[in-house]
């Protein structure tokens, strides 16, 4: 894991901006990974706008399965997970295996549940509040709109803003084929096209949370909640 | 359809903030709907913040199938659209079938496919771009997560911003069971909480999105990607 | 709705197997349906084994929203029924729209709830067991595991067998495009391999059943399930 | 794992028939698993079928993340894979976490695209062709029909055949709360109903596919498709 930090412009400020993506590939370091080529396309997309990129490939750490944010000794995923909370913007990446996202991706999520016992002890609000999503999906064939879906979905439960068109995804027609890489995804289109959207999204969406941060005390309304439960 | 104009304080200006709710419920007027009475619940915390709300119950009316904005003939979903067009706020309200969401919701979101067609002549953004988005799903057991996923994924994929912690639904445990009026599901802490969250995350959306439009310039980046792409 | 009967051998006897497709297409006849072109290649190959089939456009039937068998006044779904009864294999063949089955899809299957409660007065069996199971999807891109998932686990929760491999589908590669016919899918490998699978293994599922009908007693079990539960 | 071999009668003669299950619980042994339960309720009912029933729970064994049947060194997935091929009756048992399928649910099935390259070199059938399929979920909460409808189509896709009915889930109502053996879902009417027409319909499943075993030529139909495709 590296990080550099450029600067960006932010209502006339400097300011650094952090995106962090998580690489949910099955297959460990050197493999080459398709995702990770997408990813690469964003963040260096992401860095022409001034936002500073870095990638955790998940399965090269040992993130013990769990919904914890610790499960103890040997587990990396607290290392992983201060890097989550220092972003500014976390874009889960993934391949599609039987048309949903791979295990290391919900293994991901799974390990996300454990930073709702975080809340702020003032407003209530999780970690992952204030923070942007997105999402990038490779496969040879069919499910990204699931995955899309599910992971966005789990994210802004987890507190993190969704600005429109941050999924970006390549996938071949129906049946096996070639993967990304291989059948030349890096001319597509579509792909290039809603890669860009996403960048700038992203970041609109981080200077959008800056300017107006969402103080909403989720705290007071949960107690405001069980005064009218049962 | 009737709509009051409350004001709202945004940056210490008046202004008036609209929410729109479409029921996607099977069943015509005047039958009860559950999904309405957790619309309403919605709508009054809204109120409470400001913020005015109507609700359309689709299948009140003739919605033709197709995925144009105007199908023709006696097709009235070309009037909705305009009150989709003059809302803040676009929350999808559903009951489940079959464990995912409504004949009627999905045609809500195949008529929606026709706004893509409809961009706006200098940044190419979708009539949805700048409007904030929430679900709310109602049904006796499981299937509200695939029902919100999908339906907050599609919404941001047409242009809408997507706040944390904008969905709000209620479910039965396993199998068949009395639905949200009858199960006392007004009394249920989660649904009661998460109503608030989505009410105050959604007002906060319109707010972000006043404060820093955004000026994404889809057309730009179409141009941008076309020429790197075969 | 046209029908023909002809025969097929099963355990040496001349015996007729039907099989029903709905075409759950938004289109109305008489414009092209993507969907009826990858029907007619399945049905095709069925009637090389023997079996005959017939195909409703639904859409071109009033068929009204809800979850009974008879929706009432000028409800066209009670003819359908009756074909989906009589027939020995029901294939649901749909577009994708938004990633998931189109909205015409849902319809029916909210509209086959109903024969939840038209159970065999002896066995508690729904109208569906005994039935074989498929399914048919086009799009120009992703969702097609989504449709298929969803609607062959509706229709085995409804009564239907479903036999290995009973799913054919087309779609494109990543973002907007041709559609099945358009793209040329009719010389698609992978689609013309399954369509081939799916044929025979839908014969082998109605002579698996007939052979072997399934005796459970579902009234029995409930009374066996209530004995023990709250 | 252990396994005891009854005897069931089929067409008159006694027959031995196997289930395994493979409990995608994230938590190791000792600690409790709610799945654990129900699958023991499921298995307790196969029992008095005359059905032998083990359980591997996959989260004791180190299963390595990839889509081959033998990862390398240190991976126990091929003893699994062993007792998968042994089995006649395969279920999937798994918690719902973020409203779909365990991490390690969707790492078996993963494992599992691996058999697609051991088919049978004269039918070209796949190991899996020939076994029955079911599942079993439970979830605090939502989640049960996307995890059911996912896996069985997964399973179908590799050969299995799915009878109606052969899903058993219990879910509590939406939101956090008690799992399965807190909420004293033992005496949940509806999941004990599902679980006996479950155990019966897989064991109608394994007596049609012995019957009638499924003699679909793959290879003959792969070729026949090659000479039509492009």
């Amino acid at each position: 894991m590296s990080v550099a930090s450029p600067v960006s412009s932010l209502n006339g400020r400097l300011v650094s901006i952090k995106a962090l993506f998580l690489n949910c590939t099955l297959k460990p370091s050197p493999q080459t990974s398709n995702t990770q080529a997408l990813i690469d396309k964003v963040a260096g997309l992401l860095g022409e706008l001034g936002v500073a990129s870095e990638t955790v490939r998940v399965v090269d750490h040992h993130v013990r399965f769990g919904v914890s944010s610790d499960e103890g000794a040997g587990d990396e995923w607290p290392a992983i997970l201060r890097r989550i909370k220092a972003a500014d913007i976390l874009v889960i990446a993934m391949p599609i295996w039987f048309g949903v996202r791979s295990s290391v991706a919900q293994l991901v999520l799974e390990r996300l549940d454990g930073t709702y016992a975080e809340s702020d002890p003032g407003t209530g609000q999780y970690p992952l509040y204030g923070k942007v999503a997105g999402v990038i999906v490779t496969g040879n064939e069919d499910g990204a709109h699931d995955c899309c879906a599910n992971t966005l979905f789990n994210l802004s439960h987890l507190g993190c803003l969704v600005p429109p068109n941050v999924d970006c995804y390549w996938v071949g027609d129906a049946g096996p084929g070639p993967s990304y890489i291989e059948a030349g995804g890096d001319a597509h289109l579509y792909t290039n096209r809603t890669a860009r959207y996403m960048a700038h999204n992203l970041l609109w969406g981080v200077q959008a949370i800056r300017a107006n941060p969402i103080g909403t005390d989720l705290s007071a309304l949960d107690a405001e909640a069980r005064a009218v439960s049962r």
